[in-house]
């Protein structure tokens, strides 16, 4: 394609640190601040599209080294840019340049941060093909199939407060949602969820506590939310096959709308479903194109958690949202931490899906308006509409922007490490998993 | 989305014949007139995208109802215009509104016509995308990833002359291709098709003469050709599984790159292979999604001939490829006779494949400059290169294209029966399959 005056004239990398609530998982406890990348990609008309990724210091580094093969290219030429961010030698260059991270040499870390990487630029491309041709990305996805996109409370046990950091500063203050860490608490929090957003699908997020004690859990909430509301229980892969089997019997006269990777890999998911005969779900055994043989052969579960920052990006997610129609497979959404331009991909991914079978995962609320877009986004009755504005939609505070990055410097922090979080509150904890 | 100047404000459907030699294949003998159907898609600042389909009737009545569904909506919005050119009331009026096609309304006829409408008015709607945005239509597809195509020598058996019609008229002239009714013939043949367009793959449309007389066209081929030149052999499931198998084990020693369709079904195909070892491909057993699932569990063929004109369009021809990148099946491109407009689709589709593993079937060298392009196709080394101007890159040439419709409208056909065709060559002849 001949140079245009819409290709791309720079791309700015700029890490950011949003603060983060003591949320409970199997791996530990969420820090303080959570680190995300923002992406701007500027075209020769100053028009900018917007990218984000996670916020360790390999993506970081990849996604500097890709802003830096694909200035000069068509925002349109996604293959091109594909096959630049996926350049090795790129990577390479990236990591030699970055002595405190020796580890990312190593080839997996260097595919999979370059699909990291990828995920975010393309984001960036989409919203700034969309600005050009004034039309939003759900439809540069394959068009836009519905206006709004349900979302699920995302409920985790939490502590009250951070734990006092190293150097003896005072303990932090209690934040508003307040500790979470018995079945009533989590109770509280599903309906504070469904008070303040609306929403109408719930999902606890286990592998926290002892199975039997979540289940407690689990079964107030049923009894709260009455018999119809889809339910969710995510031990992240904590429980063995037979402790996931063993719950799944209690579980079956509860009702689950899906059972999500209560333990690792395909093939004790497969026996976890045929066993219990419960829906399960995973973001985990089955999280890329090269898995989706054998995902068809051993049927480990019921739905697929799509997710355009790890799934290759935006139309990718969208491609795996049609196979899954294929094959008879359930979608719905993954989420991490993250901020509002990442949720606006998520949002006009979840439009162009062919198939979408169940309420989206997101973090969102817990960032409680910390967000560094003008316009934060609003849940109503759990839905967020699809915008109707050219590309994502959404647009930067730079005041945002600067404060998340100044926090970012000052943070010192190289990614994202819930063990070592977890064990300033509980002294000698480890990351066994499984761990029941 | 709002509406924009961009938006669809005139929808031309012109059907057109053009001249076409005797070609023979398994249903019978081409006419001396194809049928197509031109797309035009105007944009409100007078952009026209193009789109090309099957001629027959059901397709142009589908075509006539999508286009005027489709006014008003803006050429992105690829979900709406597919819904409406889907929509069944759409074409329940198409069908009422010709009582010259009663057959029409049966349900599969209603869903296969609306995907072959929806594949034009797609290829139409990309071609003014890309005339919008300024971007070559690959690009639109997920990104140029080659920037040539590889195409095969399509070798027919043909007569020398069409059959004269009814009425009594003259026999028809000679064409300069002349008979090919031998291994000969088909060789020399194939020497024209190499020296004039520089194919290297060569296929042969079997499925016309009894399987032994046909395999010494093959081993001709074989022995002209050399050990190395990609051969197929493609007898349209004319033959039983036990002939197939048969004609597979005469087929080791010559070696083919693929086995295309000797016989019908997946469960036939998948059980010829397996006794075969041969390479097979097809575009008869499996033609759409939803029958992937059993294609991934029978594994008839290694190739997969994809089509943007009955796969759905183009966006799903690409995304067709990608699965069977995910799969480990082979991607080549099947061919009916066409026109420019169809080649330029499948050039920037073919352009756009993750995976494209065997040279694409064209017809267009037996049109042999009869097109309505103002710059018709011209194969080098057997590739043709991939436009980068905006859209299609192709224009049409207006005064062929009236010339086509008027042959159209005096021709007083409403389809394609290569069957009666060859009632006219060889009264008596039946269309039994197998036949062999």
């Amino acid at each position: 394609m001949a140079p245009r005056a819409a290709a791309i004239a720079h791309v700015h990398v700029t890490p950011v640190a949003v603060p983060d609530p003591p949320l409970l998982n199997a791996a530990g406890c969420h820090e303080p601040l959570a680190l995300r990348t923002i992406v701007e990609v500027e075209d020769g008309a100053g028009r900018v599209g917007l990218g984000e990724a996670y916020g360790d210091d390999a993506t970081v580094a990849a996604l500097q080294a890709a802003g830096r093969a694909i200035v000069g290219v068509d925002p349109w030429a996604l293959a091109a840019i594909a096959a630049a961010v996926h350049d090795p030698q790129v990577h390479q260059a990236a990591a030699c340049s970055r002595a405190a991270a020796p580890a990312l040499n190593a080839p997996g870390a260097t595919r999979s941060r370059a699909r990291h990487a990828y995920a975010a630029i393309e984001m960036a491309c989409l919203d700034l093909q969309g600005q050009q041709a004034q039309v939003p990305v759900a439809e540069l996805l394959g068009g836009r199939r519905r206006d709004e996109v349900p979302f699920a409370a995302y409920l985790f046990y939490k502590f009250a407060r951070h734990a006092p950091r190293d150097g003896g500063s005072a303990p932090p203050e209690a934040d508003a949602w307040g500790e979470v860490l018995t079945p009533e608490a989590v109770v509280r929090e599903a309906q504070a969820f469904s008070r303040e957003h609306g929403f109408t699908t719930f999902k606890l997020k286990g592998g926290v506590f002892p199975p039997d004690d979540e289940f407690a859990a689990v079964a107030a909430l049923r009894q709260t939310l009455g018999p119809e509301a889809p339910l969710r229980w995510d031990p992240n892969a904590a429980w063995t096959v037979e402790t996931a089997v063993r719950m799944g019997e209690r579980l079956r006269e509860i009702g689950l709308e899906y059972y999500e990777d209560p333990c690792p890999g395909m093939e004790g998911m497969a026996e976890v479903r045929r066993r219990t005969g419960l829906p399960t779900a995973t973001n985990m055994c089955v999280t890329s194109f090269d898995q989706l043989p054998d995902c068809v052969r051993l049927r480990p579960v019921d739905y697929l958690l799509t997710d355009p920052h790890f799934w290759g990006g935006l139309r990718e997610t969208v491609r795996l949202s049609a196979f899954c129609q294929d094959f008879g497979i359930g979608v719905s959404m993954h989420s991490n931490t993250h901020l509002g331009v990442s949720l606006a991909a998520m949002v006009h991914v979840a439009a162009a899906m062919p198939h979408l079978s169940a309420a989206c995962d997101t973090h969102y609320p817990w960032q409680r308006g910390q967000d560094l877009l003008r316009v934060p986004w609003t849940f109503r009755r759990g839905c967020l509409r699809v915008p109707e504005a050219p590309g994502l939609g959404v647009t930067l505070d730079r005041q945002a922007l600067a404060r998340m990055h100044a926090a970012y410097l000052v943070s010192g922090m190289h990614g994202r490490d819930d063990g070592a979080e977890m064990r300033r509150h509980v002294p000698g904890w480890d990351d066994r998993r499984p761990r029941w």
